[in-house]
């Protein structure tokens, strides 16, 4: 396999986490996405989207989005299964994810921060006000979900799944943006001991190949 | 079943399409995101997050997030199945749906437009060009998609599933809102023919007890 991904784009690394919790060996290829790289004729070829991460499976076929290529491993490679396989299990971790992908990152990811700067020319103060006033209502609910239906170490049991695979980039790059998380006790629980776990130190993005510091 | 629902919006009618499509019946709470409802104390104690869709089945269980609900309603009631098992079949279709579910619907929405005008103060002009930045991009990714690996008279093959569920309302959104979409064209045939299907017709948002013209 080969995933195309930037070390510090949090969809690319909820895949990189994903695969290495599974163990999949895959050649991975640096898209840099601070010089536009996502955007060059050779890379939309392969992706419809300018945009990370994109899996390339093992017969050549090219599969976009985070959660979509996710769910298309934990199907082909189910050992450990970080989608449970039916019911209110798995659509409580679906809520979780969907709720990351859809809710809180769309909202701060460079696209955005670079539009919110570049096209409508906002001070840094404002363009840090927006990032954290989505990320905050986000991680509240994310607290909530979690106080309400979550239990164990991880989002969901003392195995981490395609919750703690959203959760984890998503609070990191939260943190590196300077948003005060200490209220959101539950995720950051979470978040300390998905930290300690070898999947999570491989995927994370100072051990990427195009990690620039 | 009881479903919370705002006639508007594009979360919401997606589960709207694949519930009539199932021709599962359920109870109509209209939540009116332009009165604040979303955020009352009432609802926020059934759904962990100020949005809407939510599902109560039929346990009495609570799940946010359209396709996390769309996922459980199709386990849970498989004819017709919207979601292909397994493959890249199933890949495809969720592609497609996390393309819009996550990158062209989250910055188009209301909350966001809310805070573009009243906590940015932009004017009408910088909120619609917003609008046709994110929607251009993300609908040119979808056409891109449709045309290298899409079939049949809808998204993927002759028969309506979760790709299309999602692809009806942002389009009509977008249409609404004033997109030029006319070199969209598979998109836009795709749209046609599901404005011809009951279920979509059903599901749209002046069939809703909560419609407001």
């Amino acid at each position: 396999m080969q995933l195309y991904s930037f070390f510090n784009s949090s969809t690319s690394w909820r895949v990189r986490i994903a695969l290495a919790l599974k163990g999949l060996e895959y050649q991975h290829h640096g898209i840099n996405l601070r010089h536009g790289e996502q955007r060059s004729t050779a890379y939309l070829a392969l992706n419809a989207s300018p945009s990370v991460p994109l899996l390339i499976d093992d017969e050549g076929q090219g599969i976009g989005q985070s959660l979509a290529i996710i769910d298309y491993l934990d199907n082909r490679y189910p050992q450990p299964q970080l989608i449970p396989l039916e019911g209110l299990a798995r659509a409580r971790v679906l809520e979780v994810a969907n709720l990351v992908g859809c809710d809180i990152h769309p909202l701060n990811n460079l696209r955005v921060l670079g539009y919110l700067q570049k096209e409508l020319l906002l001070s840094d103060q404002q363009k840090d006000s927006w990032y954290q006033h989505w990320v905050e209502e986000g991680i509240q609910a994310l607290e909530t979900l979690l106080e309400r239906h979550g239990y164990g170490r991880y989002c969901f049991g003392d195995e981490p799944g395609l919750a703690d695979c959203c959760l984890v980039p998503q609070v990191a790059n939260a943190l590196r943006m300077g948003c005060n998380l200490q209220r959101f006790e539950r995720t950051l629980a979470i978040y300390q001991v998905c930290q300690a776990h070898p999947a999570f130190i491989q995927a994370s993005p100072r051990h990427q190949p195009d990690f620039i510091a």
